[in-house]
């Protein structure tokens, strides 16, 4: 059994013990051992916490128990925050992090200080995207020749907007933060500043490099208006706010700024709150990562996935089980009770009541048709294609209509299936 | 010092041996080890190799080597592979493989036989994408609720040909295999049945599930013709090749099959001959990766990260390095010198000469202009916005322009600038 502390039981914190309870079972499959949360830190004791968890406001008195093995950091805040993370190293437990300043500030003390120990920080960048593994283990054998990311919510959910709709800057943020997509000071999201922090802890790991904010260029979404949005669509571009790597000889570009992108490229297709990492390596060439970036859940996953990570102790089961699912074993659903919705396309000689014929047949099979087009054919007179899409039906009522429709006199050759994915 | 074995010396083989000669520096900084190929095993000698590593047609005396870490098994076929993979194993050496067949009907046998080392296979799925971490590891704390996936390289090519441009399956798939993207014999990925061995790899990590290529529906896109193309555009619908799993209570749909999904999705977004595959977790949401799924370097960019990762042995360190990079340490760009392309906007009173002196500024400064458009306003009478992109120049110059441009009496408000990232 692990145990685990949660210092900071806002948003995400409740995430993370919602997750470990929740999905208990799978987790402890995946890792071997169970993982639970005992004890959440707070700083305001009277505010009332959808968790079921005990609750201190006495963070010293957790770091010095014995008993904990994990320690989930979601405080927020730099140099204080950097005090207690490195007590925690120093007394030989590990940390769990989705604080993004904490690490483009001391990132590399933080490494120093974790000798005996591990430091998780997968949800600090692009929340619920395995980037930090991505980049780390799975792009190591390769030079990273670029990183181009889409690494705030706040700003594409804004930038998508007002290339979707008209609607000027201030009244999209105040929109987004009446929906909770945007914070009541919205500056350091629409600065750069977040951003730049995550770019900062990926140039890290692609680079080894140690720099700081201050170091690097970093501009706002502030001043883009509607004609810029006028020229971006002229032109066929996607206006989107990117943390920019890009290695030149021995130099490192970084950067961080609203980018005119072709709208052709995969990451200018990322649309709204979502974020999207292109990893440029120089011999895998591009690979490109896309997923929620913030909220609730999708945080808390990555928090905890580096739990189980660190349970594992680095040694991930091959087929990523260390045990059956006891309880709740799965097994492959027979082909003939899959339901879905589909297509038919159906070449046939062009009567009277050919389609009341299909029709009926489909009806009979309970099949419900979603829409229906018919195209008459240009070489070959008197023969007409039709396209049904259906509504979900079950595939072995599909298989049996198919095969009666075939068996139709005017049916000229056998019907086209296509299953739809929506 | 870490010695490797490469069986099978071919496409993949001479990738793997280049990337560990090539990025030997990285790939040393990265893992703190050494990592050498020391020995090939080929099957035919006489055939001319690019590689520099000792040969060898004699695999048992290879296996038999006690000097040998790793091998990397790139043979391919099943049985007769799967008995020399075991046999490693049982010799307590690590294997890393491509070999999706040897996976989808071995996997269970090998992780029983891989009790005292370690089986790589990220190269065994959609090559260059790291989605083996991704989800065994990235997504652990989720039940997966779908995985859609596209798989194979030359069926997305084909299709995605068949979607922009005229012409017959066949004539595609002719040019496919001029091109290099499809086999002398395509059955294999035509028929979807390489896609479902992937498939079945994945719904293990993601399940527990230890189907068999014959459990499970697999549809080729043999039968897609111009017609499903044509009602595809109609109702804004892509088609691909699609590998999905989705889980239904105790039980998990698997199926490969063609599928026609809504234009908008971000997978239907994937064109040619790359892959891209979504991860559905019950709390992170919809995730998905994109990258070259075959070929020599993406797929030996998959094996040699594994490499590392058993030099690791587990444990990465927190920024990606173990050493710090002696002979290549890089350094961040000093802003001013970044050259990239820009735009302006600069809005003017509209007088004869405006644009000839914008212009010149920019010549002074070095900046080639690209392209240029104007846009009368219609509010404000005598008003004009210029809009120009540039050729990639230098930062420094393009602030100096800026200052200047904003100087000028005609021009109303201060320049706007967005970089534009091709």
């Amino acid at each position: 059994m692990i145990k685990v502390a949660v210092l900071g039981v806002g948003t995400v914190g409740s995430g993370v013990v919602d997750i470990l309870e929740k999905n208990a079972d799978i987790i402890q499959a995946r890792c071997g051992k169970k993982i639970v949360p005992i004890i959440g830190v707070v700083r305001d004791l009277s505010k009332k916490r959808d968790v079921s968890i005990p609750l201190t406001d006495d963070v010293k008195s957790v770091i010095n128990r014995d008993d904990i093995d994990i320690y989930v950091e979601l405080m927020g805040g730099v140099e204080q925050t950097y005090q207690v993370v490195k007590e925690i190293l120093n007394r030989g437990k590990s940390v769990v992090t989705a604080n993004k300043a904490l690490l483009a500030y001391h990132r590399y003390d933080l490494q120093k200080a974790a000798k005996k120990s591990t430091i998780g920080f997968e949800a600090s960048v692009a929340g619920g995207i395995p980037i930090i593994k991505a980049l780390r283990e799975g792009l190591s054998a390769n030079h990273i020749t670029a990183i181009k990311g889409i690494l705030n919510g706040t700003c594409n959910y804004i930038l998508t907007k007002m290339m979707n709709e008209k609607g000027s800057f201030k009244d999209i943020l105040k929109e987004a933060q009446e929906l909770g997509y945007a914070e009541a000071d919205p500056a350091f999201d629409i600065g750069g500043l977040d951003a730049a922090h995550k770019l900062l802890i990926l140039s890290s790991i692609a680079y080894g490099i140690d720099a700081k904010p201050e170091d690097i260029l970093i501009e706002g979404i502030e001043n883009i208006g509607h004609e810029d949005i006028y020229f971006a669509k002229e032109f066929e571009y996607s206006i989107k706010l990117l943390g920019i790597a890009k290695k030149q000889g021995k130099r490192v570009e970084l950067r961080v700024h609203p980018s005119l992108i072709p709208q052709d490229k995969m990451i200018a297709k990322v649309d709204g709150v979502m974020n999207g990492i292109s990893l440029i390596g120089d011999f895998v060439g591009e690979t490109m990562y896309y997923g929620a970036g913030a909220g609730k859940n999708a945080t808390a996953s990555a928090v905890v996935a580096d739990l189980v990570d660190i349970a594992r102790e680095g040694q991930s089961p091959m087929l990523g089980f260390k045990s059956s699912l006891e309880n709740s074993k799965l097994t492959v659903m027979p082909k003939d009770e899959v339901k879905t919705k589909y297509y038919f396309r159906v070449k046939v000689k062009d009567k009277i009541g050919v389609l009341a014929k299909i029709a009926n047949i489909m009806e009979r099979s309970q099949i419900s048709i979603e829409s229906f087009l018919q195209k008459m054919e240009t070489k070959q007179l008197g023969t007409t294609t039709l396209f049904f899409a259906t509504h979900h039906c079950k595939e072995a009522n599909v298989q049996e209509a198919l095969r009666e429709i075939e068996k139709l006199e005017f049916v000229s050759a056998k019907p086209v299936m296509i299953r739809i994915e929506d």
